[in-house]
């Protein structure tokens, strides 16, 4: 209930801001629509594909599609508003990852997979929709260049798999991890913390 | 027997308009048979990987496969004549589109898919060839910027799907979605009926 | 256990490359973990889902997932010795391509597949992580470009199929494909066998 909540509230939040980057881009609605559905639930349907986890969420419960669509095309109304609450989206977005990462951990054990893959499911669920909005949007993806974001979500995966390992309860659980994945996150983006970055720029491309 | 045969002619035709777009980015023979086949049968094989509808088309009748890999080639020793008959190929594709949001309907009307998800599939079924063509050629994606064309998609895999809804004969309702479908298309393409593009250029980027 | 001894080294050759295309556009340790497993076992995930051959590889056997990103992020501490090593690398990488090949066409046979198909699965499985890597890293996809490459690719599938269809001994099968892919790719690099190019450049764009 609280997750299915959050949940709700994280693809909305996370289609208003593919719906921004498909507006710098000059698209139609139908490519805000698509790219705002991709952002939100972009993450949890290439999770469920590389599970082979069927059906896809949004197959099965088709209301979640109609509102990133929604959502993407009330944003081309008020783009000016979620431009200025700049802040209050990065604090929406922070919540979404650790949601979908939460959700991504917990339908790989409900599947019996090891806990790495359970790690690597929530990194998936959290970070693939960012990833797809910017190669929609043909720009650098941003995950690979910024702050800590998909380390939070694969540990925030492994907090949940450890806190259910340990047998504790899974409404504790989940709180839990949200605080401490949630807190992280925003520390991250405020202190700029972030993994070393690999600068190569010695030789020319030539390998296959 | 009437949508196979019109199947056929569409990914050909469709094949043919990838393999010039391959042209254009001077890729080697199997560039132009992989995006040719892409752009043909890609849009039936995204749909059948969200839906879970194993196997592919193309997996179980090689044949397809086999189609849009020589159209490509063939394409590569008659290309001015097929940038010649420009008008003849917008005219197959929009029949082709209509054909692809036909099957793109049916296949998830007969896994039980709500209406919703009936005229997702034929949307995907229909635009996502294109869509894949335009990200390995490198180009902003068409169907985002340009008149109506994934509307066309929703809206005839919905009209399929509420005829044969109503009981209607099968030939009738492919027939009818067909005419409606193609003149539509062919109308949006002539007075330029298009969606509303929505521009924001308002603020640097920032968010996640 | 040849063909898995072969397929590490294969996997691990893959994933140092793809870190090095990552520190080109100076990506952090998770986008070099990310573009190096995509590059080594990316077109096997693509196969699998293709196919509907799941679980997928690392999804079963997670430890093939963790010695790729374990080989990107050793890459960022001896990068110039691999730039250095480029030689030895497209040694590995022809190396890692037949084998590849050779599971590809292997798994496709085991589903009963058709010969057609078996050759497709080789090449997506041999071909599929450096598209992924070059979309990953924005840049243009080399497969598509240069010497023979998925043609051998192709070709050992065929071959491999040919061979085992025939009812020879599984070792000598791959053996003998081993050999003769490896040395036509060796030499296909080294004499600039490549497929002709198709050059468009007449006509503005203009169709869908």
């Amino acid at each position: 209930m609280l997750l299915t909540t959050l949940y709700i509230i994280g693809i909305t939040a996370e289609a208003m801001t593919g719906a921004l980057a498909a507006g710098r881009k000059h698209m139609d609605w139908f490519g805000v629509m698509l790219v705002a559905s991709a952002t939100a639930i972009g993450g949890g349907t290439v999770r469920d594909i590389l599970l082979g986890h069927y059906p896809l969420g949004w197959v099965a419960n088709p209301h979640y599609l109609m509102i990133t669509c929604a959502a993407g095309v009330v944003t081309t109304w008020m783009a000016s508003w979620v431009a200025k609450n700049h802040k209050f989206f990065i604090t929406l977005d922070a919540l979404g990852l650790i949601v979908f990462s939460i959700i991504g951990s917990r339908i790989a054990m409900d599947m019996g997979l090891p806990p790495f893959i359970c790690m690597v499911s929530a990194l998936v669920t959290g970070v693939f929709g960012g990833l797809l909005r910017d190669l929609m949007c043909r720009r650098p993806p941003m995950v690979l260049h910024k702050e800590l974001y998909a380390s939070v979500s694969f540990l925030a995966g492994g907090m949940y798999w450890g806190l259910m390992h340990l047998g504790i309860n899974e409404l504790i659980a989940t709180v839990s991890t949200l605080v401490v994945g949630f807190s992280f996150r925003m520390a991250a983006a405020k202190f700029g913390w972030s993994l070393p970055i690999f600068r190569f720029d010695a030789e020319p491309e030539g390998s296959h």
